[in-house]
C-alpha cells in the first residue's frame, strides 16, 4: 500500500460520537461532524434570521445546490458542473429513469435488480405505470444482470454495492455492456459515495444519483444528488420540470425552458437548513482522499471478518469475501440477527439489521479505526459466545429503522 | 368584528426581526420564530449528534411527516390524519394531480390558469408529457376558468390566492362547479395556508398542497404538504411510490404496496433538520385563531391600501379592492417598482417585486402591527414622493428572488 495521505486521526476528531458508541452505522445514516451544529446555527440566526429573504442572495442559497453538487462529484469522479443536489434519492432516481427513457425512443424496458434497493424499484415502478402499459420493469437476479442487457433494454437501473449485502457491481463492465446494446445507465450511489472510489466519468455512466446521509454525513434528511454525464445534460427534458430547474425561474414565464445542463435537473425551493450541515459535512470530506479511504476500509472490513469469523462460528459472512468485489460494509447472517443486533446495540455496537436475517457493519474511515473494530470484535464474540440475544427483550421491539 | 382571542402581541414576541426591519414579505419567506433555533439545535446535537440512527425511532422523526401535516391540517380545514408534509412544492403538485388523473380515467385534460404559479404549470407539463400526447395541459384567464369547466375536465388545478396580485379564486364554488361536471380538483394553498381561512372538507376539495416557508414561517426550505380527502386516500396509487409511502418500508419488499391513507403520499426520507424548524414554528400557530388572523390581515391590508393610495397616485392597485376577493397580500403596479423595491428594501421595508411591473407586500398578523403598516406607509410615501427609486444602483441590480 503507498504512504496515506489522509490524515484518520484528524478526521475522527472532527466528529462528535456518544461516550461508549462504536458506530458500525455510518453506512446508513451518518454521524454529526462537530462543525455542522455551529454552521446549521448560522444559517438559522444569522442567514435566515438577520437574512430573511435576502438570503437567497446574499447567503448564497440559491447556488449551493451546484456547489455541495460539485464538491460531491469530486468523490465521484463526475465532472465539474455535472452533480446537482436536491430532493430525496427516490425523487432522483425517478428523474434519472425519466430522462434515460426519453433517450431511448421506442425501448419500453427498464432492466434492474432484486438486490436494489426497494425504492428504486418503486419509484420506476409508478413512473412506467404512468408511461402506459407498454413499459416494463424487469427484476433479474443481480448475477443474471449481464446476460439480461438485451437489444430490448432502454435503461439499466442498478445500485452499485447492495445494502444488504455489500456486493458490488462492476460499473465500468456493465456500462459499457449495457451502451454495447444500446441501453443507457441509472447508476445509484447510495452506498458507494464516500465509501469506495467511483469514477462516473471514466466509466462513461450516463446518469448516476446518491444520498448524502451515508457515508457522506450530512444529517438526517440531508437531500440527494443527481448526476447528468455531460453529453446528455443539455439533451434530457426533466419529467419532474420544477421552477428552479428553468432557464430563468424569476421571469415567472407560463411555459418551461430547461435551464442549462444539470441546472435542469433542479426542482423546487432547495432545504437551506439541511444544506447548512451538509456543507459541513463535506469539509471533512475536503480532507480526504478516495484512495486512502478505500484502503483503509478495506483494511478495516479485513480485521471485521478475520475477527468475527474466529470468535462467533455461529455468524455466516454475507459479503463477498473478496474486498475487490464489496463495497464498505460487512454483513453476516444469523437466523436471530435482530435480537442479536438489540443486544449489541445495548452494549454501544451500532450496526443494523436487514430483514430477514443480515446484521450489517458498516466501516467508515473517516471516524472508525482499528482499535474501534477490535473493540466491536470483541463485544460481538461476547454477545456470540454468550447467548446474549437471547433475551425476550430484544426479540419483541418494534422494527422501525 | 367580534372579539379577538389571538393575543397578536404575544405572537409577534415569538420572532425575531432584525431592529429596523419592517418586515412585509412574510408572504415569500416567513420570519424566524425564536423557539426555531434551539429547536434545530436540538435536532442537531442531542438527536442526530448523540442518538445517531436511534432518532428514528427515539426522537420520533419518522412520525414527523404526518404529525406536523396535522398541526398544519388544522389550519387549512382538513381532517385529521389527512395531511402529510414532505418533498417540495413543486413535487407535491405532481403527486396531486397524477393522483386526480388515475381517478379520473378516459379524461385528459387538466384545468388552470395564468395566475396559477409557474411551476405549477411545468410540473403538470412534464407530467402530461409522459403520459403521452393525448393529454393536454389548457390553461385559461382566471376569471375564464369557470367557464371552461366542462366534461372534457379531468383535473382542476388551482392556486387559491394568485401570488402577484393576491387574487382570490372561490374554492367553494368551482370545487361545486368541477364535481358538477365529474372533474376533482388541485388546490394549491401556497397563498393560503396561514393567510386565510381554508376549509378543505367544507369545500369538497379532492387534493389540496402547499408550502410551509412563506406564511407559516417554517423556513428556507422547508417541506411542503399535501392532503387527500378521505373519500380518495385509501383509492390512490401515488406516482412517485416511494418506500416510506410503502405498507411496510422496513419490511424491503420487492413489489409496492401503498400504505394507509394520507401515509402512501410519502416519498422517501423526510428532512429531519428542517421539520425541527417547521415544528417550531407551528407553535407560534398553535396559539392563533385564523378568523382573528384573517381579520387583522383585513384591517392591516385596508389600513395598508388607504395609506399608500393617498399618498403615491403613481403606484396603482393590482390586487382586488374587494378584501373578500384577495388573500392576504396587497400589490401595486409601477413601472419602475423594481427599482422601487430596491429603494425600499434600502430604508428597511422589505417586500418584493414580481415581474413585469408588481410591487407585492405580505400583511402577517403573527408579527406585524398597525404600527408597522404605517410606519412602512411613510417610508414608501416619501421613495415615492421624493422619486428616490430613480437611482441607477437600484435598477441594475441582479434579479434573484
Amino acid at each position: 500500500m503507498r504512504g496515506l495521505m489522509t490524515d484518520f486521526a484528524a478526521t475522527k476528531a472532527m466528529f462528535d460520537l456518544p461516550q461508549g458508541v462504536l458506530y458500525l452505522d455510518g453506512n446508513s445514516l451518518g454521524p454529526l461532524p462537530r462543525a455542522a451544529a455551529a454552521r446549521v446555527q448560522q444559517a438559522v440566526t444569522d442567514e435566515w434570521g438577520q437574512l430573511l429573504i435576502t438570503g437567497w442572495n446574499k447567503a448564497g442559497w440559491m447556488a449551493q445546490p451546484s456547489e455541495l453538487g460539485d464538491r460531491i462529484g469530486r468523490l465521484i469522479g463526475a465532472e465539474p458542473g455535472h452533480v446537482v443536489t436536491g430532493d430525496t434519492l427516490s425523487i432522483k432516481v425517478y428523474q434519472a429513469v425519466a430522462s434515460a427513457l426519453e433517450l431511448t425512443p421506442g425501448r419500453k424496458v427498464v432492466l434492474s435488480d432484486n438486490g436494489n434497493f426497494p425504492t428504486d424499484l418503486y419509484m420506476v415502478e409508478g413512473l412506467l405505470r404512468s408511461m402506459g402499459p407498454d413499459y416494463e420493469l424487469r427484476v433479474v437476479a443481480p448475477e443474471a444482470v449481464e446476460a439480461a442487457i438485451t437489444d430490448e433494454i432502454a435503461v439499466l437501473m442498478l445500485t452499485e454495492v447492495d445494502y444488504r449485502t455489500g456486493r458490488k457491481h462492476d460499473m465500468a463492465a456493465l456500462t459499457a455492456r449495457a451502451h454495447a446494446a444500446g441501453a443507457l445507465t441509472v447508476w445509484d450511489l447510495a452506498h458507494s459515495a464516500g465509501a469506495l472510489p467511483v469514477d462516473l466519468a471514466g466509466c462513461d455512466a450516463d446518469f448516476a444519483v446518491g444520498c448524502t446521509y451515508k457515508y457522506l454525513n450530512g444529517g438526517p434528511g440531508a437531500p440527494a444528488f443527481i448526476y447528468v454525464a455531460p453529453r446528455h445534460a443539455d439533451q434530457v427534458r426533466p419529467a419532474l420540470s420544477g421552477w428552479l430547474g428553468h432557464q430563468a425561474p424569476f421571469a415567472f414565464d407560463l411555459d418551461y425552458r430547461p435551464g442549462a445542463g444539470i441546472e435542469r435537473m433542479r426542482v423546487g425551493t432547495p432545504p437551506v437548513i439541511q444544506m447548512a450541515a451538509l456543507s459541513a459535512a463535506l469539509d471533512v470530506w475536503d480532507m480526504a482522499d478516495m484512495a486512502d479511504v478505500r484502503a483503509k476500509s478495506i483494511e478495516l472490513t479485513e480485521l471485521f471478518i478475520a475477527g468475527v469469523e474466529a470468535a462467533c462460528p455461529d455468524l455466516e459472512l454475507a459479503s463477498p469475501r473478496d474486498p475487490a468485489q464489496r463495497g464498505s460494509q460487512v454483513s453476516f447472517r444469523f437466523a436471530e440477527g435482530y435480537a442479536a443486533m438489540q443486544a449489541l446495540i445495548a452494549r454501544g455496537v451500532i450496526g443494523d439489521f436487514r430483514a430477514p436475517d443480515i446484521m450489517r457493519f458498516g466501516f467508515t474511515p473517516l471516524f472508525i479505526d482499528a482499535g474501534d473494530v477490535k473493540a466491536a470484535v470483541a463485544i460481538i464474540a461476547d454477545v456470540m459466545q454468550n447467548r446474549l440475544w437471547d433475551n425476550p427483550e430484544y426479540k419483541t421491539r418494534a422494527r422501525v429503522t
